[in-house]
């Protein structure tokens, strides 16, 4: 039968582990233990290979087909576009992209934009095509870790990052200025697995999709 | 008196973070303590102003200006070539960029490569012109973490990553096939900087270079 057929299914450290860690429990796909996540990269089940990687990893991981499934932040689908299907909102891990300035700076509509723009960011495509689509000129600089301390050290007029609570940007002394857009965990699938694997791939599709449904 | 400017250093996270840390003691720049590096990302002493940031960002800070020096591995240099000056050898952090294959594959030599290999790394710049250096066609794919897990699940035929000691790769099952550059820690400055507060940061400079020839 190939309903029977393992499918692998990326998801992603960080935010998003706890609420994939429920939404795999629910659907009765397979039930991991925090600490068997902590522990392992890879953890197989009768139905489910769970292969667990960085968040910005887990397109890769599904275009290439290494994963048929992947359970990633909308956020990351933004910068990295990619080749999969974007098949469920899955409702879980909600946060903003957000424009953040130094709390005594200037800074705050858009008419009071200095001509030349510049901007920390780990997201530099969205934040560039954001600022692009209103005509503002703005250099990008491409951070890979602590965003909120460039506006501190000069670096730069302010952040574009993610934030869910905006506690990490108070205590940085940052307030948001803008909303670039809205994130929540998706689940994309790999084009050619979910055309060749219909049915197998499906399953897992459906199941994750109700429990998704009941959780929300 | 010029030379009783602040001078800003980013340094790295990570591995390489103990032997700056240990650098700005023996030069008598900066004694910090391991706790202060774990708490804040920025401190502030008499002559120095130190930014700790993540490795891959200390070119960013440096090259735009927020930090005057930044100690950073020569690996990151080859991915980010940016706008800096590399000034120091600093002789610590010493590792190696290789390609590494499962012990159980065929690949070894040049001479048994694939048409097409598919190579996964944090390094896609460096790989790609390495390759590319040796005629051999190669499909590069991007990761930020984890990269030893990509040939386990069938994403890749191999990898290129740091290697230090070698551990990690013997622990997940893979071997080298070739070694494509050595890196050690540098010291790298800001062309304004050194154009513009000559006497400042060359004292300092000059100090990390001392040391680090004491400590080599």
């Amino acid at each position: 039968m190939t309903t029977q057929e393992t499918v692998s299914i990326a998801i992603p450290t960080g935010v998003l582990l706890d609420g994939a860690r429920g939404l795999l429990a629910t659907s009765g796909l397979a039930a991991l233990s925090a600490e068997e996540l902590g522990r392992q990269l890879l953890v197989e089940r009768e139905r489910v290979r769970v292969i667990i990687v960085r968040p910005t990893d887990v397109p890769a991981y599904v275009d290439y087909g290494a994963a048929d499934l992947g359970i990633v932040g909308k956020d990351i689908l933004w910068e990295t576009p990619g080749s999969h299907y974007e098949l469920v909102d899955l409702h879980f891990g909600g946060c903003r992209l957000v424009l953040a300035v130094p709390n005594a700076s200037a800074l705050d509509g858009p008419q009071t934009w200095p001509p030349l723009m510049r901007v920390a960011t780990k997201y530099p495509r969205t934040a560039n095509a954001w600022f692009e689509a209103r005509g503002q000129a703005v250099e990008i600089v491409r951070l890979h870790g602590s965003v909120e301390l460039a506006p501190q050290v000069g670096l730069v007029d302010g952040i574009v990052d993610l934030t869910a609570s905006g506690r990490t940007l108070r205590e940085n002394g940052l307030r948001v200025t803008a909303v670039l857009g809205s994130s929540t965990a998706r689940l994309i699938a790999n084009q050619a697995s979910l055309k060749t694997r219909t049915a197998s791939v499906q399953s897992v599709v459906s199941r994750l999709r109700e429990a998704s449904n009941h959780a929300g």
